[in-house]
């Protein structure tokens, strides 16, 4: 609805610049009584923070989380909560050229040629640094839906990077936390490590595929036309940082398919529940889920703050060279990944309230003798 | 915001089922003084109209808009407009098995799961039906851009059928009104004939991806986070029936290019504007339009409407097998361009309204000479 | 949100003009299975319709709605539900002099100044015709409260016409569906009869008071802050035509009570539900609703359209004499009764739906043996 | 349009709660390039802030602001803008015996009903600090109106404590600011702070009426129906704790005119826009602005925390007394003042957005000779 918030009842509204103080989410509408501290939001956090590796930014941010209203005694009551992360390690000096210089790939120029104005350091608002706020929001999400759709699981992990996509034949979950790609396949751990070591000491980077899927869904999330699961979904996914494209179930490959083979069969499950024979629709049909997993893949252009020179003008309309020194990804994708987690967390609990409110059926308090 | 509504200031709230008695669309935030009447509407209709060629469904619907509100002697006035489309040709009798069996691929399942009734006939509200009414309201919003941004163009194509895609290099605008595709591509049109012939002899259908590009816009429109103007245009073409994967510029294939060849450099052109020497960011950063093409993808999944029998269940929960004979397109996708270009517009007219409010007339960072 | 739309989850877009083809209510977020027939929302509309009595304007409109969408069977199924109402009697040759002269007290002015371009028919969109609409969405939240909440009433009724208010220590409940005012005090209609009379002679016309109280609902309806339940019933009320001021239980004189006088004292009542000694808070406490009776008044100005001359301007800006022939109500605050009562319905719903979501916990359809 | 949220394109959304770490509210959409800094927001903050007469709490809270995001070199760069206040002043000690027992008039045993769980100290989230955030939000929507519509002025003061009004002849502007209730009557001035003396020894509180005038807007802001001015700034001013009536002009005195008396009549200006003869509309008509003062007032009631005992519960249901010790206003109303004005900036500026957005710079229609 407006600029800087997104979601119909579980509402969250980012906040902060790169370089300022603070930034955090304001986060409205979240039901009352969910078990929300501050270590369980880190443990999110702490999976998206920089510096961790060799493959991510080297910029050290402790990206600690406070949260400032909105819980009594470890639990939410149903007034915003407040999720705030100090900046700390604020090395503006690294980004002194880019005040007057348009970085290529990058927000610089049109939020030049839009606002006016803009906090140069560091990309300001349009840095990815942004993407934390999402992911402390995320865990407050992700809290009320354990209390609410106990059983539901997120899981997000890496697909491709570059034209390296995995093998689907060597699938295993197992491998996802021991690599540092969230990648379920150990050869392509191994064959990408290789792969951004050499594009690092070329000063390029790359671009990336995410895949983030939901399990133990009840059927009937979602809404029609503009309300629908997978538009949300999209609109999620397509607004984190260089997203390029967004795709539900088979996405742009559906349009290779006949209809015989797309339809997903139906049947009676021994528990008397549906069961489909395939999940080309990821896990929604008319954007409404189904209760099959729910499957959603984006593409992350490759990081645009690159070493090798690119041409440029200047705010006075000079043509320039610029290298983006400072300390980036070599590969923005790999960070995307809990934040496309997070994504799909405020979405799924959204669409639940929109289904049964914030509160649910009757009053929660009584009053009388207990 | 709600269900069935799209739009920040433009908004756009479509009603109606396949077989009731009336579908359409209520325009509420349309500015005044733009010129509007019924011919201008009814041209985008035809262009949707089913049953204009063999390869459109064969249900015979007039399609005609009646404005029942917001215009005073051919102008708006400001207030809503009312577009109301009657439903002619509504032969529900070819429904009747569906009411009780779902078919394999559609939204009926779903719809009976979360609320507990629906519409049958003809798919109801998830009838593809409901589109008619969004390019209603898209004619609307391309002439408040004729008014407001004259020389704006807005133009949608297909780029792909089933497994077979144009050859861009033989890209050819003039071809789009030439052939029942919307292909730019006189070979890729004679070829595809011959490929739904055959499909539509066999009782299957297929899927596609349609392709569209506004030019012609100024820098500047869209907002950061999630007030992106990708953010919205992905939301948009998420929503329409049977799509499965939108991208922006490069979409899907950013995820295989490295950072130098992916930005796009920039110079100074001989009127004093920034010109770029590539586009895969698909005239869109951080969210903010450049000033070039914008150019979004959609893929659509083949109807699942087919005469090849499926399995599935009944609501009583028995096995059953479904052949929906009715009267379908064998490739929804064509369809789909006048949809997606109406999308585009109710989109790019919102996100001109928008910064008019929040920055006024124009862009207000220029780049030039002091 | 919008302009035209009111409501979070139960929304209400309102369309049309006095004098155009036709105005309604797109009405977006009713739950699945509320029973809704054109008969049960005619009831509703037949109270506001104009030209029963002497009292109000001697338009004759049959006021008959259609339901386009949003209903199968008898019963709305969670998609959007059109409701339209053709206008039958446009004796338009009466405004002739309005389309250049600006009538004193009314939106002439400042729809001109605003837009420059207004439909000068009736008073175009401004018209109290649009409250028709309202009326009828009305009737749809009505259906819902009474499926979703039996047991809650809503009544409306005048307090005070001109300056003559009831005695409320003669307060009949039985008394309001027995005189043409909705006034629940014998003595108070048989004078105001002979008030209004005296008025209507003299060309002239008068303001008044409507209370609407809602009985029987629950304790927890509203949110904290801008969700507020009387935050909400304010906007509803004033933005009906000519509402000047609205209150919720004691109103502007809680201005004149001490604390200790003003503070609603709270017991245990025999069935274990807390009763409160009196109800100066109208029922909302906090936003929240306290199970108490609902209390809301307002105060409708006396007509604009009056047959006593007042001074304007033209459009030309020349000074100029008007007289308001049509016809017209000596007090519009009569037919505001309905419409109060039509918004209390909306607004209670939308909470309710706040509260607990648009189907309630878990799915509605099931599937298998019955 | 959720629960803490308020505004269409100005978004503020406040959080927070008395005895929390902080609180505060984010802004979203303000325009970009307008001046924003710490002190000008304090200078707001500042006459709001407890403890600085005998006649409101002797809290002490510093109600210092500091902007975490959103600002640039002392600009607004378009971003959104986060205002953090620190509580620091938290004596919750006092607070012990309102966790157990709900508070007459108070808000605690509807939070408890609806959600189950609260803050109990200092009333958490419905306590009156709540609107410390909405005048460091107001101070930015006045700076904004400075730069976009210069000479607007926003002017709130008392007119009203318990039964005793100000004397309108006796309207001075200039002692407004010369008296601790902010009281254009220095006679008034001085009968109240006997009036309350008397109040504050024997244990209790009063209610009051505020106004807020606005001076210098141009006409045509607003829009019709639900979008209108006075809808907008009645449910402002009614989502501000303790509010119970809201009055646009003449408000429920408007109940007592006769149409001819109500009327206010049109001419032309020497500068060649229209003049008005009276002012009873409140400088809005249909919603929208006319050019003149927009005034609203608002009543307030008695602070509810008082030393008088009063009856109530306890959460477990049984009958007790309750005292409210505590450090409160005798007159909540005096501090609401700068709460009005604040809220009257907002959305002002909001409409003013909305304008810029549907139908650009300036009103459209003209008056004059062509």
């Amino acid at each position: 609805m407006s600029f800087n918030t997104f979601g119909h009842l579980f509402r969250v509204t980012t906040w902060g610049e790169s370089h300022g103080p603070a930034l955090g989410a304001t986060v409205d509408g979240c039901p009352p009584g969910i078990p929300i501290d501050t270590a369980a939001l880190q443990h999110w956090l702490d999976r998206r923070k920089p510096g961790q590796n060799k493959y991510t930014t080297q910029r050290r941010e402790a990206d600690e989380v406070e949260i400032l209203s909105g819980t009594f005694e470890g639990q939410s009551t149903g007034t915003p909560i407040q999720l705030m992360i100090r900046n700390t390690d604020q090395r503006s000096k690294d980004y002194g050229d880019i005040a007057e210089k348009f970085r290529p790939g990058h927000a610089d120029i049109t939020y030049w040629q839009k606002y006016g104005i803009r906090d140069p350091r560091g990309g300001g608002r349009s840095s990815a640094r942004e993407t934390a706020a999402r992911v402390a929001a995320g865990g407050v999400a992700r809290a009320a839906l354990d209390t609410l759709l106990p059983g539901v699981q997120i899981s997000g992990y890496m697909v491709q990077i570059g034209p390296h996509p995995i093998d689907r034949a060597r699938f295993d979950p197992a491998e996802i936390d021991r690599n540092p790609f969230w990648v379920p396949d150990a050869q392509a751990a191994s064959d990408w490590a290789d792969y951004l070591d050499g594009l690092r000491k070329s000063g390029d980077s790359v671009g990336a595929v995410i895949e983030i899927v939901a399990r133990g869904l009840p059927a009937g999330l979602g809404a029609p036309i503009y309300g629908k699961l997978d538009t949300d979904l999209a609109a999620a996914m397509m607004s984190i940082n260089a997203v390029k494209g967004v795709e539900i179930g088979d996405g742009m490959a559906a349009a290779t398919l006949t209809g015989s083979a797309n339809a997903d069969e139906i049947t009676m499950g021994p528990d008397g529940a549906p069961v489909y024979g395939s999940n080309h629709a990821g896990g929604i049909l008319g954007g409404i889920s189904t209760g099959q997993d729910v499957v959603v893949r984006f593409a992350v252009k490759p990081t645009s703050s690159i070493l090798t020179p690119r041409a440029t003008i200047t705010k006075s309309g000079e043509a320039a060279q610029i290298v983006t020194k400072g300390r980036h990804d070599p590969c923005v994708g790999i960070r995307a990944v809990p934040v496309g987690e997070a994504m799909m967390a405020c979405v799924l609990l959204d669409h639940l309230l929109l289904h049964r409110g914030q509160v649910g059926d009757g009053p929660r308090g009584r009053i009388g003798p207990a």
